[in-house]
């Protein structure tokens, strides 16, 4: 482990700057990765399971014990607020989820829940003046791993301000009535109410209380640790599409059919797979990538010819006019017959690209600076809730280096050092932004 | 509909020929095709559901019409029995099963158990006379589609004389623990237990009293159809071997991690796939079959590039000789690096070719000759109960000519012409086998 470095407190136009502890990140660490620890240094805490309340609870303890006030809205969204010295100026959020995947680590979304915690509970231990109301927050439920869809809370809140192709995708009642991927029968309603934070829709983020939004996160890749720095001043969010392919063949028994007849649905989605990495690296950019993770094989039984295969295509780019020449590609597969199989290509969703506030990238940027942390421009691969509140605040990202780049699984891991230096960048990005 | 040909009776060596009635095999098909009816032309019909209950009585009702005697062993086989003419002549059985896989068709399994019916039926009607006890029977759980695996209890009852290597996948306790997929909780041993068809183990099928069995089904192959011929005068069950391609990757996320680092197992198994087909199509062996149906993907979620996946590759021939030839390019998929992930290779269970007793097999085939059925030898690429009654009795099969090959399907289908067929070949079969 390196040694955290000596900030400059003095900045070259003689501000202020402020430090984050290093031993408090590292006590919230190592506390909120027992809440769902499952026994291979990773967690699995699904949004208001049992784990993850106790992760909430231990929030609105550590908030309360510096006297932050607590406000829970009706999708269980926690606000933690410490009073600033204007009482009409409007709250600076700093969001962030406290849920998991299953089997991931100990920083996606909870990083930026501590780096809230951290940047409040710093500012009530040094006495820091602000203007403005500064509040921590905890998203429910943005992986969406038990209750699909990823960023369910954001899009509720935020539904009003969201794209009209985005928005139909996040209708309250609709995410009420989502089913549990486990049993497919109890839904995010029914654990809504029986986890005791279902609050007021009234203390919901809305521009009429809250100014601007910050949220710091693990990179989930490896292009800090790669350059060498440690912290992403994050720009955008990539503008994505997602497609399914779909591949239709006969089934047949495995040992009655003889070959040539054959229309193995299976084969037909390895052929079009290596044909897409084919043509689409022909193309040539080094920053565009492109995910085929989510498969689906029909019957998916040893003895049977697959009929059916689906695979999932999910491609980002900042450039819009790079993911159509992707797009291009992707469509051409129903033009081919693969295996003696027909390919059908369909859309699933897409999103433009998602740029930050300018001013709040520039405080973030010049914060990173003035404290002497390696930082570089970066642009946000996965999608945040940030995103969804970029549609009705003011709202930027400040990234930390990860690990080898992993994320969503339990290796994942950014050092206490690289997380509290996140933590200082907010601090002195935040209080910059509570000049305004 | 084709009429049905009318037979020779006469023989060349003057041999009485019989006939089976299409008439009641078509009410026989019509009747057992409703129990389990999914409305959409086939059936789902799991092994001791209230669907198989339906199918089991009634096979109970028409054979105790004709006075046949009804006998039930320890794992819900069902044996109807009419008497011979010497008391001490050991009894013929015509075998099959009358579960089917989800939302199968109304011919696997239950042709056999129709045909064995109107074998019975034929005999009792035109008062043939036999020396030995002819014995209709329905073998429990032939599938394995709810409670695996396929062929349970076949393997159950012949379990002293099947080979070591397959026998230790058919132990009582095992099978009776065996799990529904549907809950994963409920065994078969409940299901028997409540079904009201747990007999006597004193009726199970056994050398002591049983001389041969037979079992007629349809081909599940296109072969007899391209060929022009009704029946198949089956002389084996194909050696086959059964492995799993296993590919390591890293899991990364879709948005966050540049193409090159990437180390994705669903490509790579892709790759391989391709792979595979190209270099055993080189091997140029027409009548060589290989299946890749059952996959498995993690974390199969679309913002994840895969870090496992896992395919099974069924492979089968007559010739040992060739099944090795085909192992050896499977293994050597271990010594390549795909798309940056590794490839273990791992053997699942493998059986050789099992022959049919070649004098039933004589039999099959003249009687085919006598009755002037168009006809062929065949092999089977499927395994059937037969195949593990064959290491305990003379055994043989009669395959009936499938539409389009098409089997473990709803399309899955074979005239009422053809069954009636394959009844007739196997009755005459029977009545030449009566006379050892």
């Amino acid at each position: 482990m390196k040694v955290l470095r000596r900030f400059v407190y003095k900045g070259k136009d003689d501000v202020q700057m402020y430090e984050c502890s290093l031993d408090r990140m590292k006590d919230k660490i190592s506390t909120f990765s027992k809440f769902g620890d499952a026994g291979h240094g990773g967690i699995t805490r699904y949004s208001l399971s049992p784990e993850a309340i106790m992760a909430r609870n231990e929030f609105i303890k550590r908030m309360k014990a510096i006297g932050a006030e607590i406000e829970i809205d009706d999708v269980a969204n926690i606000y933690a607020t410490l009073p600033g010295t204007d009482p009409d100026a409007k709250r600076i959020v700093m969001a962030s989820h406290c849920d998991s995947v299953k089997n991931g680590g100990n920083y996606d979304g909870i990083l930026g829940v501590m780096s809230a915690m951290e940047v409040l509970e710093t500012v009530h231990e040094k006495n820091i003046p602000h203007k403005h109301p500064l509040t921590a927050m905890i998203w429910t439920n943005e992986e969406g791993s038990l209750y699909p869809p990823a960023m369910m809370c954001s899009g509720i809140v935020c539904y009003d301000y969201l794209p009209e192709d985005i928005r139909c995708k996040f209708k309250y009642e609709d995410m009420m009535n989502s089913k549990s991927i486990l049993d497919n029968t109890s839904t995010f309603g029914e654990a809504l109410d029986k986890s005791g934070f279902k609050g007021d829709k009234k203390y919901r983020l809305s521009p009429d209380r809250y100014m601007y939004m910050f949220e710091t996160h693990i990179e989930q890749g490896p292009i800090l640790e790669d350059a060498g720095n440690d912290i992403g001043v994050v720009d955008c969010v990539l503008g994505m599409f997602n497609y399914r392919l779909k591949f239709y063949g006969q089934t047949t028994h495995a040992g009655t059919f003889p070959m040539p007849k054959r229309r193995d649905a299976f084969f037909a989605a390895s052929q079009a797979l290596c044909y897409l990495h084919e043509e689409i690296d022909k193309l040539g950019y080094s920053d565009l990538v492109y995910t085929t993770g989510e498969v689906v094989c029909h019957p998916c039984v040893h003895t049977c010819v697959p009929d059916f295969f689906d695979f999932s295509f999910d491609s980002r780019h900042e450039d819009p006019k790079v993911l159509e020449k992707v797009l291009a590609i992707v469509k051409s597969c129903e033009e081919k017959t693969w295996a003696g199989c027909t390919c059908k290509v369909e859309k699933a969703w897409n999103r433009d690209t998602v740029y930050w506030d300018k001013k709040l990238v520039s405080y973030v940027k010049t914060s990173a600076e003035e404290c002497g942390i390696k930082h570089q421009y970066i642009h946000s691969g996965a999608g945040h809730d940030a995103q969804f509140a970029a549609y009705m605040l003011p709202t930027t990202m400040i990234f930390v280096q990860s690990k080898d780049g992993l994320s969503h699984c339990e290796p994942e891991y950014s050092s206490p050092e690289h997380c509290t230096e996140g933590a200082t960048v907010m601090l002195n990005a935040v209080l910059k932004a509570d000049n305004d």
